[in-house]
């Protein structure tokens, strides 16, 4: 027996940075340049696999006027940042069932230098999306399958999209814990769940997981351990409400000697710092409370972007508990 | 099979609260009555088992005009805020190994409002931590045994310490992950060998992380999961450097109907938020390289009390690595 296994490393296990585009939720992604830049720049010093950019969600339902670029990622401003991306760092964008043009949107893969699309539904959703998968995969990108807000999808439910998903061409089927609600427990069977339906067609398992209990981590670790070999993580954790996995933790902890911790440290110093002075996110406690109830954040973000509310605990639980 | 045990609980599982002990090493237990008497009335209003009110340490090594009453601890000053203490909340107090006058300054228990002797040790001073576990029992008290920072003990010296406990009359055996520096797998392997040890004599097994890889909740729960019934929590995770376990997430994870979490909530609003403006405490980066490097958060806690080094991480990170 093995008795010290995570000192050592799994070469397989990729890491994805979804800063841009998962921190862009809270600011309709008006990132300046310079940053989406840095982080470019800092993902590739640090030997991470991908970069997820940003969404291509529509124009029709996110008007250019009121959303920054990288919620529609149109070829000509990733290239403003990425040029022709001579790097090891593969890049990938997120598109939505329901939100997004991806007929049009989604170019040939030899006209874009996106390498990845990542396709996100609700499992309702599940139809739409393997149009998607398919759609991205006959234009010669690498695709995986997010099943968002599994946490509150009926089992039946969850079953019957794998199944679907399984035969689609998604090279990866994510565990996605939109709520931050999951325990380490559940993480270890839905990991196990998904490994089993993609099994036969040779898929990866992924995690994404939210920071809303403090746990963003350590449920990333415990799909790593259970045999998640695609993992993501932001910058300081930077996401939608609670956030993401933090960067910094998930390579001070994996083992493979081609991540480098130190252009992770000085990018959070440089822009994460700044940053954290201009938007907000973390595990507060109102979203301890929404992951605790496994309900959308939505309340949560309106509560703390409320300066007369955001300190309310007791108001915002007793409104919670009245609600549910 | 049972398929989801976490929606259930353990009566026999415990909960203490240790913000006014862990907490008073960030400002010397310099906390005003009023916060020690609302920490107090939280815990007795949501159901929590033990408070720990602070430290029995010598008034010769931490002097009384240098610290604050919560580092000694004496019985009129306990009682100023607890009164007789009549209720279903026990109170305890630390005694370190080293650094206490346990012999004079612990009390016969009928003399003394506190139920419960914490015996806080590093492993080669398990000796003295054996007579002083067998005073406190000796003079009435429940007593546990704490090893500190067992992550940088050797495995030989663990055995040898746990097989001096396991004849002790110390009830309980705690787990404690002092730099906050253990992997949930590492977690599971020292519960399971505190319970081997403990057994024959009928001991319980205890958990007291640290947060400095936001895994301080995690693993408390990886710990509950594999048999600890003993659990260690702190407001909003107040505590030193990184921090504790926040006994708001604790609290919200159990099921055991005895415990309310509004009251958290209530003192987290009304004391700890205003706390948080006073002095700092949770899962910055430099507590995050000193985990990642099992190292003592006293450098990082430096770092980040100096507002000229606080932003500096990459600087602290190359000061580690070339000291280490």
């Amino acid at each position: 027996m093995s008795t010290a296994p995570w000192i050592t490393y799994r070469p397989e296990l990729k890491v994805l940075d979804c800063t841009v585009r998962d921190g862009g939720l809270i600011n309709d992604h008006a990132f300046e340049d310079g940053f989406v830049k840095a982080v470019y720049d800092a993902c590739v010093a640090a030997g991470i696999d991908y970069m997820e950019i940003g969404y291509k969600n529509s124009k029709q339902l996110f008007a250019k006027d009121r959303f920054g670029a990288w919620r529609h990622c149109d070829e000509d401003d990733i290239r403003r940042i990425v040029g022709e991306n001579d790097t090891n760092l593969k890049l990938t964008a997120m598109a939505d069932a329901g939100k997004s043009d991806w007929r049009t949107d989604i170019l040939p893969k030899d006209k874009s230098v996106l390498d990845c699309i990542r396709v996100a539904f609700y499992v309702h959703q599940v139809s739409e999306a393997a149009d998607m998968i398919k759609d991205a995969a006959d234009k010669g990108y690498e695709v995986t399958a997010n099943l968002m807000a599994v946490s509150t999808a009926q089992q039946a439910e969850v079953d019957q999209a794998l199944e679907v998903l399984a035969s689609s061409p998604a090279s990866t089927l994510v565990v996605v814990d939109s709520f931050g609600s999951l325990y380490a427990e559940q993480i270890e069977r839905l990991v196990k769940k998904y490994q089993d339906y993609g099994r036969a067609t040779g898929k990866e398992v992924g995690i994404h997981a939210h920071n809303n209990q403090q746990l963003a981590f350590a449920n990333t670790i415990e799909a790593i351990i259970h045999g998640a070999n695609r993992a993501d993580a932001s910058l300081a954790g930077l996401g939608r409400g609670a956030g993401n996995c933090p960067m910094e933790l998930l390579i001070g902890f994996l083992r493979n000697p081609k991540f480098s911790i130190r252009p992770i440290y000085q990018v959070l110093q440089d822009e994460m710092i700044p940053m954290s002075q201009v938007i907000e996110w973390g595990p507060f406690p109102q979203y301890h409370m929404t992951g605790q109830y496994n309900t959308h954040p939505r309340e949560a973000m309106a509560a703390r972007a409320d300066e007369s509310r955001r300190d309310a605990y007791v108001d915002f639980y007793d409104k919670l508990i009245s609600d549910v």
